[in-house]
């Protein structure tokens, strides 16, 4: 993209607003690049992709649209990088088990946490209601890769589990197709500062799945 | 609506379509409306809401833009419609054991079942996908209430389940946003013609709600 498509931020009559930080363009660039991500995930959150504009994230910053823009190329963009600050976490937490000696149940049970934390945070209605066909055909192809691994990587610590005994046999795909399932639908009911934890969602799913539907006995 | 903004259909050049009733339009109305929505279903589901026009959906049919207008009264209506159209089924199926007298897992086995196919359905995608924010605030609270009854059918037959011994003590909510999730996903992964039928999907997550995850033992 030409350089002249990007203005340098304008000092616009904006007010300041506690989501942007203080200081020079040079020295926080990458962290006035996450307040515009994280301003465009709860705007599309509250209003969805297609009702929200630039301007409406600008004015959540209180900055002009230049200088979200400087950040950004374009709405599209944001909505991909939601996607994946959402499922850089979901990683995350496959990362900080895969050196684990713990049982395949112990390490699933880790991630199912780190998984309902990512999808409470504020990128999990992007992760989970956004749609695919609002994206570049090359943007979508890199959301459906990292959802793939993501699948994946369930399907192979179930499997794990199965092999050590410490999961009972079951449909491996199946199982993380319902595992997903359940943690993807917390974007759809969880208010934050209701109830429980994310922690303690995920924590409480796992105990659905040992135990729930089970016939008393 | 004053009825000069719904003209009768008109006999357009356009080519004859399988999705099209044939026969006037006073003896298939409702057949011709069910064929509409059923077609915006198909279309949003491929394309989503915002990315489909009512020319769109007039081209799958085969007819004209006023044809679609003496149906409904706008795009809006069609996704309402959509949505009603798929939880209507779940509501069936929740009618279907009301009476029984066996146990509240069988139920709820029974409903889960119901549950599978209406979200396989071309109405699923519209259920699970499409945003309240799309809608006027009357139809997404109608929707709402909808959705309210279902989550509340779901709990009730689990606490049923647990009063009656057939279900090992849960926490009722929790499960029945577990089993709601993992059936509302299935609009994200299933795919006509590949695999289980949409009932032996829901019978297959009643197994995996009862024996997912338990150690082995």
């Amino acid at each position: 993209m030409p350089r002249t498509r990007r203005p340098a931020p304008g000092r616009g009559p904006q007010p300041p607003s506690a989501l942007w930080p203080p200081g020079g363009r040079r020295r926080n660039h990458a962290v006035k690049r996450e307040a515009v991500i994280r301003a465009a995930a709860q705007s599309f959150n509250e209003r969805g992709y297609h009702n929200t504009s630039l301007d409406d994230i600008a004015a959540a910053l209180g900055v002009t649209k230049p200088t979200v823009y400087y950040y950004v190329d374009n709405k599209e963009q944001l909505l991909f990088e939601c996607f994946r600050e959402g499922l850089e976490r979901i990683r995350d937490a496959f990362r900080a088990v895969a050196q684990q000696p713990s049982s395949g149940r112990e390490r699933l049970a880790s991630v199912l946490r780190g998984y309902a934390e990512a999808i409470a945070s504020e990128f999990g209605w992007c992760m989970v209601r956004a749609h695919d066909q609002d994206l570049s055909p090359q943007m979508a192809r890199q959301i459906r890769e990292l959802k793939s691994e993501i699948d994946q990587g369930l399907r192979r610590l179930i499997r794990e589990g199965v092999e050590d005994g410490s999961i009972a046999p079951c449909d491996t795909k199946l199982t993380a197709f319902a595992l997903a399932g359940a943690l993807n639908w917390i974007a759809h009911w969880y208010r934050e500062g209701q109830g429980m934890s994310p922690a303690e969602i995920g924590a409480a799913f796992m105990q659905v799945f040992e135990q729930g539907l089970r016939p008393r006995g």
